[in-house]
């Protein structure tokens, strides 16, 4: 058994709900307000000291930030992050993609339009974003030609990890329109046994 | 064998170099010249649908992209990554946290300030990054208070991430001069057997 720390409107926090569901995990949730600064009070940076969500505290005491690798330790051994050395790196690769070139550009889209309701001061960082989300769904795009989930054959934690964004960005006003490989990805996870929707 | 593709004025691709140094790995390398754009040309991206390095590309024909995804590779089941589940989801907490929080930060400050001299319309953007820099020292200088290196008593891929950009600081205009744990993690790494410098 273990906690975990999130805010449900997060997508980063969603994967790991996903994860869980998947794989049939019970866990406790303990919500962090994120837009009331809960995450950056004294109590919980002594449990995260980058003072990010989600996290996860396991009954020993031991905390796991950051979600990817919270996804890959939750599924470890599993379908989900089997135990082979190039699915592992396959799997990762398209994870760190997904911290470096994804989700700075979709999640933050997203944020700035749904929740601060694209005030003036953010126009041009919100355009940036644009161009940014689209650039990493032609990556996407083109893979998922090749294959029909990220590491392959099979639902990973790498389409977890990048699906969390994805199927929100439209409230990032970013169109999947001309991404139908993208489009049809989304269809199969969301028809994976024991699928979880992001509620918030 | 295989072969890195890479520019050697990069960190991220530095962090193979070393990894296949401390592992006595040898590979061939082939100069990808990104102030000139190779890395956005067309024979290039036919081996990086991202269009960026480094990338590692085997025998085999199979080719991995984004640096910690490689390192973890190359290093799997050796010390530097060995096949602990626990241990594996610490290295790859603090190297999600290098390319969320740390490289966008401080390797972008130094592009700006050593390749494009700090133009005056990439100020505020420097400052921006100078301000987070610090951030991503303290989180780091924090960590290194419990422990010698970032997933705990050895040296793993998780050091060699954060050391690329983290030892190279002041090309960017950040100092390391408040962050003694950070300062003395930097000689640990320097000193462990077969270390090579970033040479460029």
């Amino acid at each position: 058994m273990f906690t975990v720390y999130g805010d449900k409107r997060s997508g980063n926090c969603y994967k790991i709900q996903l994860t869980c569901a998947l794989l049939d995990l019970n866990y406790d949730w303990i919500d962090v307000d994120i837009m009331h600064g809960e995450s950056q009070s004294a109590a919980f940076k002594q449990l995260s000291p980058a003072a990010k969500i989600p996290i996860v505290k396991f009954a020993d005491g031991r905390v796991l930030s950051e979600s990817n690798a919270i996804c890959n330790f939750l599924a470890y051994d599993s379908p989900l992050y089997p135990v082979d050395k190039f699915t592992q790196a396959a799997i990762q690769q398209w994870q760190f993609y997904e911290q470096y070139s994804h989700e700075p550009n979709i999640a933050v889209a997203r944020f700035i339009k749904l929740y601060q309701g694209l005030p003036d001061n953010r126009q041009a960082e919100y355009e940036n974003k644009v161009v940014g989300s689209y650039k990493a769904l032609e990556v996407m795009e083109k893979a998922l030609q090749q294959m029909p989930f990220f590491a392959g054959e099979n639902l990973t934690t790498a389409d977890i990890s990048l699906f969390a964004y994805t199927h929100k960005a439209d409230e990032g006003g970013i169109s999947l329109a001309d991404f139908p490989n993208v489009e049809a990805w989304i269809e199969r996870v969301q028809s994976s046994p024991n699928f979880v929707t992001m509620d918030y």
